[in-house]
């Protein structure tokens, strides 16, 4: 095998072009056999392997710097750059992260794991250059599906003023994670089918030089083309036409499904472990929604590219027709669009994952909720315990919502709660709301359905009424209040008042004046990280008091591919790590 | 006048179009008496004029929807709908605010101040529009300038696919706050030049029919132009070029400084009230980047269209040459771009407003703080008293960068503390820093300047030892810390142990244990919102010790043309009042 021999680059630009096609093959099948055991991203690395050794054979990385977008394509630059091994080896399967890692080899540049940022950074990578005089090439690297963030336009917009080398190779596959979504496809369509030669050019008219390769998973083709653009001493984009998938049948015909996968069974394309039994958040959502729709015509599903995060198979977007809108990766507009719906009379609901939230952060504080208006945000996957990669921590999204004036951000406890706040929030007119949908799998209690929200607004809910310790659980952490709240009892006799906060962005300062009488310590439960976070507000409202406060929750750190029984150990989460703190407070 | 009649927009379609024109000319006077008198935004309201009038004229708002990016060029629509007075009456000039405005008017449909949101806005509109049936023309009004912002882009792509009516009026008046910067304008350009017939045409590559009209301000063929594309079953974009601040001779030809002016002899042009003598924060650092400049060719000052915000004037521009970067209305850009050229060797010093790094929380957080890359952001007109429209407030700065792990957010508490911290900051290359700029002028303090920050990472400054109050008087407010501390010892006699903490985003635990020694009660003073902030942290701190913490800072509202010594009443934030606070808990 070739692939044995390519310990850097500079091996691969020993080989002929039948050698490097043959390369190509001998990776595609290390990639399937790691991602058919391990899962990972499927579709975006096998299209791009002829690309990447194309990039590899022609370039000199690391002098020259290549910025990978979203960088869950850059498998097959990792086999190139030494770190093949992690995917020959099942042993050596987790050596590598999923994205571009700097830690891992000089061949990565930055920490990449949001989309639509690589002509942004690389831009930057050029202007130093430029500083300090050198020659080198900065070249990002971005699929179709990633031009949609108005990050990707921002930095075209600023990369074309350079007027010095600076790369952009567009990997077009025809797909975001969906089928993608946009006027900018059209175009993107018309070059397709022009072969490049179509006069009305978006990239030209963003004021680039162009080059079209019809066939992206050509070495010999992908070689010429950038040979052409290598030194180029101007701003230039290389589209390049790929197939999402190449070389493994189903996930050519199933590309959504095969984005990214849990591990399967290569002949079958099936999972190996059929999770699709188990209830789930995102797949109730969108049942619940179809069927509201079905007699809310003003009702209407908003996702930014990821459709999957609330349950929208292809089938249910069908389904919910003009009700469903995709707005590619674009969480910005989805913000925005969503409030001007709201303004317009419509009910939209906007399905997001916590880490992906961020992105707009300045359109939820004005666009939306500076203008007051009645949109719904489902925020999923936010909590310690969901996504582990440190670019897609669901940590944060407490502190980024719960400090914006006028938004109201709920914490269900179980899906019946989850249910009644849902309801509300689509029939309530008055304010924008956020529910942070339980990451802690689908958890049933037996509660009174609360008809009207703005009726109990800020009121927390005694589930318990006890002494001494008052414990207040939020949202996914509820369970463990409950878990704590038993031990306190089974263990020193303790009958702990247990809260369910319901709003993570109000206080009860009712409850908590209350609370002083027969109480001494209070518990903040949250999970996420703890700086301007929920427990927080708790603490500065009995900071005047005699009331203790303990907040729990994790510290503001970014960790990456953490465990998260360590990271709940180290953070001291557990159970009996809170009972031992509490009872230390107490003595 | 014409004007004095007109008290809707239907009040409009009675005029011929001589008497349109000399509508014009009678509202063009109206603004330039109110404006010079007055201040606000001059050039974008006089070069929008004519096409206010044809909009009003042919479309029927507020049936008819039309949505203003940024707003400050709707003083035009707001005379025209019923608000005319606020531009006639100098006592009712304060009636209307500076942006678009729901409470004042059924034709302005949503509160716009930042950039760039008009078309997603509006995109919202339109899809509630078609799920209602409805048949209204929605109207995206946007400056060229606004286009380089990644939210137009992602509304215009979106838009696009709605394939209902979706106009989209580009009003390029070939100017941004300063002169607008990226690829995209070469285009913008070229369609000028060919008079809308180019081939390669942006609007068109992004999915959108196309109509030119090479005269803006002409009310006859404005008026022809959109008779054409009312009730257009298609999305399109109407381009109209206009002069920036027309009628108005200074203003046309110094389209910088007549952007926004305060208020202005209209003989002369100049300011009536000379400023330019006071010393300020904006001027220092241009200044003192330029210094810097000369023998760091790797420092370069980045803006995302604000250059003006620290002392980037044109001559310091160009003085700075390649050293200097103006990305256009494109925060994410910049924030990304720094930490590229950080990460490249260079050193990026990016100047923005409080209320505009909001745009980039996502790349502080991913593209900055993960990468732990050392650019420098300062953080300009943060604090309580600084803009006072709702969509410009300086209060949510602290909560939104101190949360972000691997951030030093630094807040200085006079000159010659910035001056240490950014010379620190500047030379450093272990962290992303920021600081925050103080907002209350130019205050001296004898300190002693820190040559490494990172030595003292998280230690406060106690710069007076007392006893019983410890304040912690973080930036801004550390003066009004003073203030407090001067009067509890005058009439209490208590010597209160004063402190600068100089870290938002960090607790010094070592310094805040050694309180519990001797004090009772800590207050922690901030200028901004203080749910999130800084304060909270110290509060959790102490939840479980018998220190008592009392936070000072402003409410989560969204406040909108406050009068500051009322909101500082409201938050019992005069010194009377903290004095009054802190010797209620210490009885």
């Amino acid at each position: 095998m070739y692939i044995e021999n390519v310990n850097s680059p500079a091996d691969v630009k020993k080989l002929s072009i039948g050698q490097l096609e043959q390369l190509a093959d001998e990776m595609r099948g290390l990639l399937i056999r790691k991602l058919s055991n391990h899962g990972g991203h499927v579709g975006p690395n096998l299209g791009m392997v002829e690309a990447t050794i194309a990039i590899h054979y022609v370039f000199n990385s690391p002098v020259d710097k290549i910025v990978f977008d979203v960088s869950h394509q850059s498998y097959a630059h990792k086999m190139l750059t030494g770190r093949c091994e992690a995917f020959m080896k099942p042993d050596a399967y987790d050596r590598v992260s999923g994205y571009s890692e700097p830690s891992e080899s000089e061949h990565d540049h930055f920490v990449i794991g949001h989309t639509s940022t690589s002509i942004s950074l690389a831009s930057g990578l050029a202007k130093a250059r430029d500083l300090h005089g050198g020659h080198e090439n900065v070249i990002a690297v971005i699929g179709d599906g990633s031009l949609s963030g108005g990050e990707a336009f921002e930095g075209l917009n600023v990369g074309a003023e350079l007027r010095t080398n600076f790369i952009v190779i567009v990997n077009d596959n025809q797909m975001s994670i969906a089928e993608n979504h946009g006027g900018l496809y059209q175009n993107l369509q018309l070059l397709r089918e022009t072969e490049g030669k179509a006069e009305c050019n978006f990239f030209r008219a963003m004021g680039y030089d162009y080059l079209y390769v019809a066939d992206g998973n050509n070495v010999a083709e992908l070689i010429e083309a950038m040979q052409r653009i290598k030194d180029i001493y101007h701003p230039v984009v290389l589209h390049i036409n790929t197939l999402k998938g190449y070389g493994y049948r189903h996930a050519e015909e199933q590309k959504e499904r095969f984005h990214w996968s849990m591990p399967f069974d290569v002949e079958s394309g099936k999972d190996k472990v059929d999770l699709s039994h188990i209830p789930d958040y995102g797949d109730f959502t969108a049942r619940y929604l179809i069927d509201e729709m079905k007699h809310r015509p003003e009702l209407v599903a908003l996702t930014a590219g990821t459709p999957a995060v609330f349950g929208f198979t292809p089938d249910r977007r069908k389904e919910a027709g003009s009700q469903f809108i995709d707005m590619g990766i674009a969480e910005e507009q989805a913000v925005a669009m969503a409030s001007g719906i709201a303004k317009g009379g419509g009910k939209p609901v906007f399905g997001v994952y916590s880490t992906f939230i961020q992105r707009a952060y300045d359109q939820v504080s004005q666009d939306l909720c500076i203008n007051g208006n009645p949109a719904l945000m489902l925020v999923f996957w936010g909590g310690l315990g969901t996504m582990n990669d440190v670019t897609h921590l669901g940590f944060f999204d407490i502190p980024l919502l719960c400090n914006i004036p006028n938004l109201v951000y709920l914490a269900p406890t179980c899906i019946e709660e989850y249910i009644s706040m849902m309801s509300w929030a689509i029939c309530q007119t008055a304010c924008p709301v956020a529910i942070r949908v339980p990451s802690n799998g689908i958890q049933h209690r037996d509660i009174a359905p609360v008809a009207d929200y703005a009726q109990v607004m800020n009121q927390y809910e005694v589930t318990r009424r006890g002494s001494r310790i008052a414990m207040v659980a939020l949202g996914s952490f509820y369970q463990l209040g409950e878990e704590v709240a038993d031990r306190l009892g089974e263990l020193f006799g303790i009958e702990a008042t247990l809260i369910n906060p319901r709003f993570i962005s109000g206080v009860d300062g009712t409850l908590l004046e209350e609370l002083k009488q027969g109480h001494e310590l209070v518990i903040t439960l949250e999970d996420g990280v703890l700086d301007g976070g929920f427990g927080e507000k708790i603490a500065r409202y009995y900071g005047t008091s005699d009331m203790k406060v303990l907040c729990k929750g994790a510290r503001k750190e970014f960790v990456d591919r953490f465990d998260l029984k360590e990271l709940l150990l180290d953070n001291r989460l557990t159970v009996e790590q809170i009972v031992e703190d509490c009872m230390e407070i107490l003595k």
